[in-house]
């Protein structure tokens, strides 16, 4: 076999789906990848850690030899090896292999390779969920149709945190827990996203009496981004919302008429379109 | 009276709600579930349990008992005895006996019987709540309308809380409370539904600005779902939907038309309808 | 005078906001509401208790001898005096002044003065905002048409958190502040309702586990009654929703028209309409 | 130079963004208030304070400086000088600088200096973000509709949460943290807004009933304000809202026409249009 038939044939098992071998691939990857993902996490936590550090620590390195090794034939096998190595999911394969080898160096590096996780948004392409995908890009061009607004909307609220920080502060003061703006600006996001942890509180009268403000402004607030999504969500349901172009409409009479439409429906005039 | 007759006439008391004694037999039934949860929960409480405990115990066992005989006597007369024992309301009814029978082995089970809540969905039928199973129904159908893109919407927080939770815990450390990865995406989840208990918090400043983008991102995510199920509800209204009759078809080639159209807009068909 | 026209007179001055007297009565009203709701809110502070004790009792009297004879005069002037005092505000008015006479007996009665405020809803009334009370009758149509849809909610909500209550009671236990099902059922409250105290909180790694399904699940259960308010609210604001009757077409051409319309805006024909 | 053409250069380099200078400026401007804001806060860190106190008082003094001169010269080169010094950003502007003079007196009266920070609204202008402001003028528009209903909704839950308040200050008493009633209404808004420090938590069993029933109330409370956003906003974003141009008008009566209407829907009137 030639070299170039080898790498086709690795490409085809690793990027394509329909073949038995390609699609054994992909399963065994998908668990490769939720497995060492889970111990990541399991390692963190101190009473396994000092149980069972050694099989980690060997689990760790099998993963990582073996997703080096798919690292080197995706380069190898993509026809244009440097647009693949600068791609989002590249670059996302490049990050979920180096943070062992960098670890031998700076152990903390280690935790990067929680970034394998993000490899999984594979999954819906090897499972061959469609609407999954169309659903999930639904969302994403509404989530990008509100991007502009969204960010208006969190720059205004970074603006009022900054302002509503430094009011309490001089209000509070060091000695009632909001020891400098920084720190009551934290605070203000908490109480304005309505999280409420409850680390800093306000202990004088008048401190509360803003924080209750705060707390009714964010009300009225917190409707904002959610009006803006649904807004955007609405309109990419709206069938031929998306389509280019102005609405069609009847020769004859007028009217709105439907890309599918044969006949108008008010007038009954034919529709000739360019298809 | 006959077998077979004796069968019918008690799937008839049980089943129907139209005969006198098919509805008292419903009314007991749903007063007997309220107060059989109302114990369990009472039970519970220490002071009550010291106090009490005798009457508790014989409580339970006298509705376990009456449930018991319900169970056998809607096995017993059911047509299809074997769908309904693997029906939805056939397992509630088996789980909210059998934990009595098993809290003699193994105590802490008995509080499975807090499952016999569950049995209440049936209280919508028998009190003829019609407009409510209607919106009951208008809602699950939202709901289930919105579930892949719900589900989508999850995934992706989920993968989202796993990557800032090893953040914040690589950033915090366990001498500031985030003891471990899983620990750290609990707190990320806490972070990011707003629910925001405070038992875990950011100490370092680095930590709390991470926080704070977390909650700001967690405002724009938080519109998602509101959006999604928002467009599902709305759809579920527009006029038309919950009203009687099937949709209108042009006559010639039966696709579906609206009601102020003229002609058809598939076929040209003028369309001549009763007024 | 007569009896009849004192009775007339005082009438008008209650009721009525036309006159020069009764728009003088009805704003010296509210303040003296504003002002005895104000006083059994500072009341209530320990430090201004001490110190202002006398005179808060001594306006206490007066406010309540002034709420106490505009209530008489309400039912002596009333031409139906029972029907006044069986209704939403003659009970409101009752229950403002009798709080201080039964706090000769039981003191802590004392506080259902707090109900006062509820008088304030005249103040729309009186300050003539006929657009605010439009759009407050806008989100009451809203949230009545909703009702129904909201009760089902609340409903499934309830039943769902004595589930959840149970388990983590079970998982958690006594010893980690999860004391009895009622209180677990609380704390399923404020986690569902991403309020989050932290006054109880998961401790063991599969409580924060469960802790974290039931917040991910608040997520969607949130994003409903937003819906359910939104979608009424919406349809409410389309010109006309609120009308009785089907929608008004033109007699020529069938196109819908507007009620205020005189001519069809499609074909030109006169409308001609009942008034 | 003339003192007239002097002032028109000033004018022209502070208002304008055309002129490579006036650009330059603009950015210098927008780079100034952004360190100025942040000196602000990093001097209210203890440990920065203490460390670079020095640099920051300079720093603080050189910015002042600038700044009180491009507050002398845009009232000095604008041509209705009053308008602009009672204008939003003259009194910004204003307040940005005079508290730094004003510290020499009193201390904390520095930190108004925060107001600098809104000075940034400027940026969308120096930037060109014309899309940007667009979306910021829709976001603002839809919260100007909802003002009124939004006002209604906050008022109501003012009443609310006094009444809230009273009834928990009575159920739980100040043994339990619930020392007033101001302090129970503070308690009260923070658990309606799900905010819920939990720096104040019921401890009694009828307490945390009530608490329940609030949370639960909050949750379809918390609806309201989101719906009424919605559907401004989605009334906002009606084909046609941002369009350019006038709106369309009958000849005959001047009254708005639709664009798909063929004759007036108030006269009558034939429409004929350009297309």
């Amino acid at each position: 076999m030639g070299n170039a038939a080898l790498r086709k044939k690795i490409y085809i098992i690793i990027h394509g789906t329909d073949t038995p071998a390609g699609r054994r691939f992909d399963v065994v990857l998908l668990w490769m990848i939720l497995l060492s993902t889970l111990i990541v996490c399991l390692e963190s936590v101190p009473s396994y850690r000092k149980l069972f550090n050694e099989y980690f620590r060997i689990l760790e390195l099998v993963f990582t030899a073996a997703f080096t090794l798919e690292y080197f034939l995706r380069v190898y096998s993509n026809p244009r090896p440097l647009k693949y190595m600068f791609s989002f999911f590249g670059i996302i394969d490049f990050l979920s292999v180096i943070p062992t080898y960098l670890a031998f160096f700076i152990p903390s590096l280690r935790y990067i390779m929680a970034i394998r996780i993000l490899r999984l948004l594979r999954v819906f392409r090897i499972l061959k969920l469609t609407s999954y995908v169309e659903n999930a890009q639904l969302i994403k061009s509404a989530l990008s149709a509100s991007l502009q607004k969204i960010t208006v909307f969190i720059l205004t609220v970074c603006a009022l945190v900054l302002v509503i920080g430094t009011v309490i502060y001089v209000v509070e003061g060091e000695e009632n827990g909001f020891t400098s703006i920084p720190q009551s600006i934290y605070w203000a996001i908490v109480t304005i996203t309505t999280v409420g942890y409850g680390d800093i509180t306000p202990k004088t009268a008048f401190g509360q009496v803003i924080s209750s403000l705060v707390m009714l402004m964010g009300y009225a607030i917190i409707a904002v981004p959610t009006g803006i999504v649904t807004v955007e969500l609405s309109k990419a349901k709206v069938p031929g919302a998306l389509s280019v172009g102005p609405p069609l409409t009847c020769d004859n009479c007028s009217r709105e008429v439907n890309k599918t439409d044969n006949y108008c429906s008010n007038c009954g005039q034919a529709l000739v379109r360019m298809k």
